[in-house]
């Protein structure tokens, strides 16, 4: 199965609207004072992890390159924006096309608070008019990302299945079930993120497949299971709860054999139902048939199952809303003009002046140690054995976007491999600083 | 401005695949077994409220409406799902077209633990296919609508700006705007939801704007101030907090004089600004100009603003992530097959069997006191002194969407009407029980 479109909305005229109307109104202003073309530089981070999280998990970057091609105002956008602009800013909005330069952390890469996971290099008004889309794919996809990756962390190597699509809006759906891939879940339910990013499906029925076999005589499971066998092989995923769990297992070995692919629970206490129905299971031969446990599990449900018989998860709420924290919380900041460092002053959203160079230090072991921010035309530090690694790659040069980026399948492999360099205190669960410190070099004088 | 597009994806094929797996691999055991066309009533409602919510708002039903005209199973999305399904179950699809009915809550209605929210009834198969996209649409609009309503609430009359895309998916971000409006918002900062829903927007200038306007010599607040006065005009509303609140204040007056439109203040204690903030506008003269606040706001930092000189909110993160609650738990439950009531008994996940009508009970002044549930097909009961309001209203049927169905503006009107049924102690934003409470009458024999 390969991915068959390049987003979301093929066909559909722009991406121009999922804009902020300041924005707009900014332009305006610029164009009028000259300062529209301006050289800046704008950078994305968050200011700091959810409560208690250790580490956070780029999430969207592939996604957002698509959506920011797409971003062209034609005469429907215009229309519509029309009557709060004057005509300059209606015939530079109609010839837009980004032209500067993206850099940012490679998608499925941690990040910490401060990390500056992207940076937007041009005039103000081709950079400022990008921000709210920007935001809105890198702070969803990264909120899920980086709730996802810890459930891959504490499922310690048994598959899980993404099944949110019905707790989320749809088209975020989609976006969800792409990330929770790129770090490690096994499949999604959702029929889109099959067809636009080729994450593998999985699905067999609900309980509504069962209470459909119900007749004058009343429920007829047993008649709900055969047909479901018949029809996708033993090797299915039969539910047993939908009644009596264990008359439901008795029924679903009776019926399919002891070469039943699993049986999922999805209600109860997950625990001891996982271990009771391993032993009948066991009991009645069917050693092979796997457990597959949903119902509300979070990175904590999972952890707390690690020493039950359970085979694989099915997650859903908990995963698609950011088991907590929906929202990554990065911003769009401008922090350079023609070469001269800003920062706005207000209490409690500083930022940090000036374009910068991220460097992550890692021991000869490869665990990361340190995240050094210095200004970016700064030459490499000292950092006697430790190795260095710069972050940011280039995404867009020019405004277009650069060949060879990742696929979601090598984003998908390194995002295993760096979840290796993070120090063992940021793999728990428990509430924490984060993992990696960030260190600022400021510029050479100051 | 009235809206241009009917949906967020014309001009796409489908939203088809916006669907779990289990449904198709359902169909094709349904179709095999002879139950696809048994005649099925499911039926969408939240078990609970969020912790401690007294009521929750129907969102997304219109929107909803819209994205079952064009869920169709075209080659492009048969592409996609044919390498689980059969020849049997392909044909269906491309065939497919619900045919059924809905009947559901107007949206913009007040809905408690177990109502009803929306009915379906046609045959199993047509019917089970719908299940994610109804439940991802009223999840997340309703989660919305239902955190915007306590927000509105809060504001006691103050105008609201929904300003929250950059915080969410850049789709959910269109969706929130729209329900964010119905339930009483004055405007939004997207500018898709404009075009889509009519919804007005607003939007003046950011921090960067100001911060563009920095030389060698430094920061230069005033210019940035003369140019957006100067393309905005003197009603505009002029960010101060970006350096010295103070200091901007007097900047802003001097450049636009008294009859400046407004200042917002987007940091610091908003209570604590505000008021230091009007006193010094009135101070100079400006005692006209509005004061707006934004940052983090929700309804508890809403209501806590309500003694302070505040003109407008501007609410973001905590809007569109359903301040809390971002998903409103609806289920879409079987409840009927062949005129038989079914219910799965999985322990803590019950479900009233049989389809079910929804009457709410009011009080001669308004004040709704209960909700009944009771036998579709039961006739009304005596409620001495007390008036009986139908919930349901017919949405689709046959497969087609009913007309005269109300637009958003009318769904806003409602909503405002039906909020003041609400008996008082529902208004509190403290923890509390449902505001009202669900009585269930059993079928006639039971």
């Amino acid at each position: 199965m390969t991915p068959h479109a390049s987003g979301p909305l093929a066909g559909q005229p722009s991406t121009a609207l999922l804009t902020d109307k300041y924005e707009l109104t900014m332009i305006r202003a610029a164009l009028a004072d000259g300062t529209a073309d301006r050289p800046c530089v704008f950078e994305v981070f968050a200011r700091r992890l959810p409560p208690g999280r250790r580490y956070g998990v780029v999430g969207g970057t592939g996604r957002l390159l698509e959506r920011l091609a797409e971003f062209r105002f034609s005469d429907a956008e215009i229309d519509v924006v029309a009557d709060s602009l004057d005509d300059r800013t209606i015939d530079w909005l109609r010839n837009y096309r980004f032209t500067g330069d993206i850099d940012g952390y490679t998608e499925g890469e941690l990040f910490f608070p401060g990390s500056p996971v992207l940076s937007i290099r041009g005039g103000f008004a081709e950079c400022v008019v990008l921000e709210t889309l920007v935001l809105s794919v890198l702070n969803h996809d990264s909120a899920i990302a980086s709730a996802a990756a810890r459930m891959t962390s504490a499922s310690a190597g048994r598959p899980i299945i993404e099944m949110g699509s019905r707790r989320t809006h749809e088209e975020a759906a989609v976006a969800a079930a792409r990330v929770s891939y790129l770090t490690g879940f096994q499949s999604t339910s959702n029929m889109e993120a099959t067809r636009r990013h080729g994450v593998p499906s999985a699905g067999t029925s609900a309980h509504s497949f069962t209470l459909l076999h119900t007749g004058p005589d009343g429920p007829d499971e047993a008649a709900a299971i055969r047909s479901q066998v018949a029809t996708l092989g033993v090797d299915t995923t039969l539910l047993v709860d939908t009644y009596d769990i264990t008359a439901g297992v008795a029924t679903a070995i009776e019926v399919a054999g002891t070469e039943l692919g699993g049986v999922r629970i999805d209600s109860g206490d997950l625990g001891v139902m996982a271990r009771q129905v391993r032993a009948q299971l066991d009991g009645l031969g069917a050693h092979n048939t796997r457990i597959v446990v949903s119902g509300d599990l979070d990175e904590y449900a999972i952890a707390a199952l690690r020493a039950e018989p359970v085979d694989v998860y099915g997650v859903g709420t908990r995963l698609v809303t950011g088991s907590g924290a929906p929202t990554a919380g990065m911003v769009y900041k401008l922090v350079e003009v023609d070469g001269i460092p800003v920062a706005k002053r207000s209490a409690h959203k500083e930022s940090l002046p000036g374009a910068k160079r991220a460097i992550r230090l890692h021991r000869r072991s490869g665990t990361a140690v340190e995240e050094v921010l210095l200004p970016l035309s700064a030459t490499s530090p000292e950092t006697p054995g430790l190795e260095q690694r710069d972050l940011a790659v280039p995404l867009v040069r020019s405004g277009d976007t650069v060949s060879g980026l990742p696929t979601l399948e090598q984003s998908r492999s390194f995002h295993s491999e760096v979840m290796v360099t993070l120090p063992w205190e940021g793999l728990a669960l428990s509430q924490g600083d984060p993992a990696v410190n960030i260190r600022v070099v400021p510029p050479a004088g100051n």
